[in-house]
């Protein structure tokens, strides 16, 4: 032997098809307290397509796959983190590929009769696999020789019971039903398992880029997934990350106290998950939500996490797929103590402001962090609306080509605009369909999707009483471009009125349209977010939000600094708008706005979220509004009572009399 | 014995305070299946606040309350319906006059020593009752004379036993432990209870006034209440009404099949009584819901319902208070079995059309009704906010007085514009404060409440992805005026554009306005209407919705019967704004429609409704929308990928590469 004789720290489970290497290997792990990696989660994606298509694979295809295991288990022990992987490994040459990567690694071989394994199967999976593959794999088997470092153990008994008989073997008890290569009495002085930092559950896209944010950040990821792919793609991409093959196993791997990503769809599969969680954690372990649940599952979550003495953080997550990768903005809900634990990570993985401040903040308690997020996106529906109007009235009402559109929105991006939707619109304006050449929007069908946060936002301000008209009126819209074909039909059968000549100036107009709109939009998110604080008790520091959203998000401005220094000035400011300095923004672009409504209601352009925006202002700057007709006629029809302007109290007019 | 041959259909039970006159007469009725009165229930209101205030009755102040209860056994009796009422009954002259609304009556004279009362009243309340109450109580009595028609229990056994021991005597079997002063062997030939024709829980000002809306059309309504004056109210108002302790008297009442009709609000009681209730239906009652309850509530409750073999019914009810008591309109969702069986009933108490026709409809199954109801209200929301804008613009623009302003739309109500709305908006125009004698819109205060319904057709269009930017413009407006005191100091610090001369024909254009926004009011809603049909497999007839509102309901107005027609020459209309009856209209309209915002919007004066309906009909009528640049931006930031306009399926720019 001139290996192995160093404490065990790689087992890599093996046997033909249907011996029960996964089972028995994850058994094993679990009581050994170490991570277990599927072998078949290594294959490329050749190899899976091969595999599905019943296409054998080669001994060529065999060898990428070994050879990615092999890179994996260097990997874990240049980490000094044992591991438990399944291979079939049948052949000498493959096993010496992956003893390549972890020299001294210990095979377990699960062994046993032809007829014990097919009767095996036939319980196991409740159908027969078909002899012929099983006698194929048979005749390729070569059984570990008496130089290789492996235990033999027959598949007779219980994979649970394999297991139990394997582990104390590694620190020198006998086994019983095993035939015995090699003893390795020094493997009672292998660490246990519990090496990675965060656990990440949920590898798509936005999951798998935050595990390798974290990754970057020198955080050792844990991650788990339903999708074999992903798991598998954890391991190639994630430097150091360790796919388990669930939740559990993945928790066995994780320092104390655990910290837990959900990165799953919002509704029953976070409420799936958490049940299944709750009762594996322990008191002090920490559940983060990154997904973009509504805040009040989150404020029941939170209270359901917090009665097992688990501390459940709601967080947002802005910046997109990209976001994620290289800096998100992070707006997090939950306790004190579970915030204050993960933030060196979360502050680590976050965008950073020009100031060089991470965009991360706790927000307040429970459902904070996902009620910031939603407003967030509400905010985003309605200033990509503004654009999207700007746009269209140069292009149609103004006669602006698209070259002079995109120089136009990159000089406003270099202004009081700038922002990341301005710089963006304006990489779109001069992108060209490499297909036609034509101007790329010119072939992008004009029917918008939406994906629900931000008529959750609309939602939310109504229960709160707090007006959001044009993250409404933006929502709205994209179900109007959605009409799609009823719009073709409409078109035809109504014509728009004459085709107006846009006012001198327009351009400018638009641009101080698009400004104040954004003004009023980031005023009512604020406003509603203001609401909820008071409405659920959350005492959300409104600086902190805009500080987050200097960087990472979506929605990160120019004015979101201005915004930053209006409520450093005054925290408790009732609305944005009443900022001096917004305000003088405001009174600037004021006149330009009302022409640039103006011109559009007159020339037949839709402007919805231009115009409530407008009617925002101007309601919200009037003394005296419609509403008491409306409340005359609540009175009127349902006996619902006002308020007088004279004195405080309720009371009813009796209608008819005067009648 | 002068009288008492007959059989016995009216029983008071009577007795000191304490003697338990309620929980047996209660049990009696509950054994026998009739209804059981409270006599308390039948005290006037000075009686009520005499007692509250601790001042004991006046022989003259219980005459009117035992002459009500005379009255009501009365007619029970002319009804052929059958009663158990509680009454003290102390005095003979107290029994002589219930005995004139009901010769022949029985008394069950609940007797005992003061000891055994004082220690029943320790043992049931917790607490003991005043000695001097009972003594002057006991001082009062006059037992029931030999020649009158009575059985004497003793008050020993448990209220369920006595009522056990009186019931067989009534068949003519012995009765143990009480002294018999007349036997009525007649009796086994009564009839039992189970005469009222529905049965309704919650007797607040709609229940009420349904009941008796029902009662009116013939039907003996039965009805619960937790409260006792709204009991007492059933009996004292509803004629022929029946109030009942609770649900479960109430349903020993109740013909079968039985028809229950819920008027609680909206939400957990709504659960709370359904789940008392349907262990004690039968398979084929029906169960009605007349709140406002959220339709995806009434989709699940249909559910649970139907499981027990009950049909339950979503009934939306329109018209307010007064609509409930005269003629609501009627949208009911339910199995055509269930609806069928109470169509009658439904049919004869709604409003009438023009036609004659009844505003009842089944309108599709489960939540069908209250989806109607609730886009019903939505509508309602957003024209309230129609021509609260278009008066505040002609006031305070146009400068039109008040009196002026009431001829107008008074005039407008004679057109084209026709509507219950804008008739009372013409009587709330043209009354007067009469503490001030300034117009009463002067001196109501402009801040609006909202209730739910508007921000849940809100919620239900984003949800369909169906645009009904209008509705939601209104339901933000009245946040937005609630906002009082806040606007007030943003008045002070940012004053309006300097006031613009309104255009000629100002007023004739608002009116357009009025219209037009209408219009696209009513479009919004039956388009979200025809979407939750779609959605949940309701298959409404929209023409039947449409001739529904036509009376009885807040919205009714011309402009129904012109939809209804249009409607009726195409069923299937994807928008009405493609009738071309509606569309000559719109034509007609929009020229003023586009210069009152316009006006508006130059002179900061807020119309988000108007502005909401006119870019909703140009959004419509575009051919092009600003869509392509949304798609765009989700794209660059999300990869959510977008159409094109030249080919069907997603495709997704790699946007960096153009950078």
């Amino acid at each position: 032997m001139t290996e192995g004789n160093g404490a065990v720290d790689v087992i890599v489970v093996m046997g033909v098809c249907g011996s029960g290497k996964s089972s028995v290997g994850r058994h094993l792990a679990r009581r050994l307290g170490w991570p277990f990696l599927e072998g078949d989660d290594f294959h490329p994606p050749e190899n899976v397509a091969r595999m599905a298509a019943g296409v054998p694979l080669r001994d060529e295809d065999r060898r990428g796959w070994l050879d990615a295991i092999a890179a994996r288990l260097a990997v874990a022990r240049a980490q000094g983190r044992p591991v438990v992987v399944s291979c079939s490994a049948l052949k000498r040459r493959y096993r010496d590929r992956l003893r390549a990567g972890a020299p001294g690694l210990l095979f377990v071989h699960l062994d046993g009769a032809r007829e014990t394994i097919l009767d095996r199967m036939a319980r196991r999976t409740g159908h027969f696999m078909p002899a012929s593959l099983l006698d194929s794999q048979l005749a390729e088997l070569e059984r570990p020789a008496e130089d290789e470092r492996a235990l033999v153990c027959d598949i007779g008994p219980a994979p649970e019971e394999i297991a139990a008989r394997v582990a104390p073997l590694l620190a020198g008890l006998g086994l019983d039903g095993g035939r015995v290569h090699q003893r390795t009495g020094e493997a009672s002085a292998m660490a246990q398992g519990n090496s990675a930092d965060i656990g990440v559950i949920g590898l798509g896209v936005m999951g798998r880029n935050l595990a390798a944010n974290l990754a970057d950040h020198g955080a050792v990821v844990a991650g788990t997934d339903l999708d074999d792919g992903r798991r598998a793609a954890l391991a190639a991409d994630v430097p150091g990350g360790v796919p388990c093959a669930g939740p559990e196993e993945m928790l066995a791997v994780l320092k104390a106290p655990r910290v837990v990503l959900m990165m799953v769809p919002a509704g029953a599969a976070v409420d799936a998950l958490l049940s299944a969680l709750l009762p594996r954690l322990s008191a002090g372990d920490v559940l983060i939500d990154g997904g973009n649940s509504h805040y009040q599952d989150t404020r029941r979550r939170a209270a359901q996490a917090s009665a097992a003495g688990v501390h459940f953080i709601g967080l947002g997550v802005s910046g997109g797929e990209e976001g994620a990768r290289r800096g998100p903005a992070l707006m997090a809900g939950g306790t004190v103590e579970g915030i204050g634990r993960v933030a060196p990570l979360l502050r680590a993985i976050a965008a950073r402001a020009a100031d060089g401040e991470p965009c991360f903040a706790r927000v307040g308690p429970d459902g904070a962090g996902h009620f910031v997020k939603m407003i967030h996106n509400g905010i985003e529906y309605a200033d990509m609306q503004l654009i999207a109007e700007g746009y269209h009235l140069l292009r149609h009402l103004g006669g602006v080509g698209y070259g002079r559109l995109a120089e136009m929105f990159a000089e406003w991006n270099g202004g009081e605009l700038a922002s990341y939707l301005m710089e963006i619109t304006a990489d779109i304006l001069r992108t060209s369909d490499p297909e036609t050449g034509a101007p790329i929007l010119e072939v992008i069908r004009d029917a918008a999707g939406q994906k629900g946060t931000g008529h959750w936002a609309t939602t939310a301000a109504m229960e709160l009483g707090m007006p959001a008209p044009t993250i409404a009126e933006a929502v709205h819209a994209r179900c109007l471009s959605a009409l799609k074909e009823e719009r073709g039909r409409a078109a035809s059968a109504f014509p728009p009125p004459p085709q107006a000549v846009p006012p001198d100036g327009f351009a400018a107009d638009v641009g101080d349209a698009l400004l104040c709109g954004r003004i009023a939009v980031y005023a009512q998110g604020f406003a509603v977010i203001a609401a909820g604080s008071r409405r659920f008790g959350w005492d959300v520091d409104l600086a902190a939000v805009a500080a987050v959203w200097r960087g990472g998000c979506i929605i990160r401005a120019r004015l979101v600094d201005r915004i930053l220094a209006a409520l450093r000035r005054t925290p408790d400011l009732p609305n944005l708008m009443f900022d001096p300095d917004i305000a003088a923004l405001l009174a600037r672009g004021e006149a330009g706005w009302r022409r640039t409504v103006g011109a559009a209601v007159a020339a037949g352009q839709p402007v919805p979220a231009m115009a409530s925006a407008l009617s925002y202002w101007d309601g919200y700057r009037s003394d005296r509004l419609w509403a008491n007709m409306i409340q005359a006629q609540r009175d009127f029809f349902g006996a619902h009572g006002y308020e007088r302007t004279d004195r405080p109290g309720m009371v009813h007019t009796d209608w008819s009399s005067g009648r």
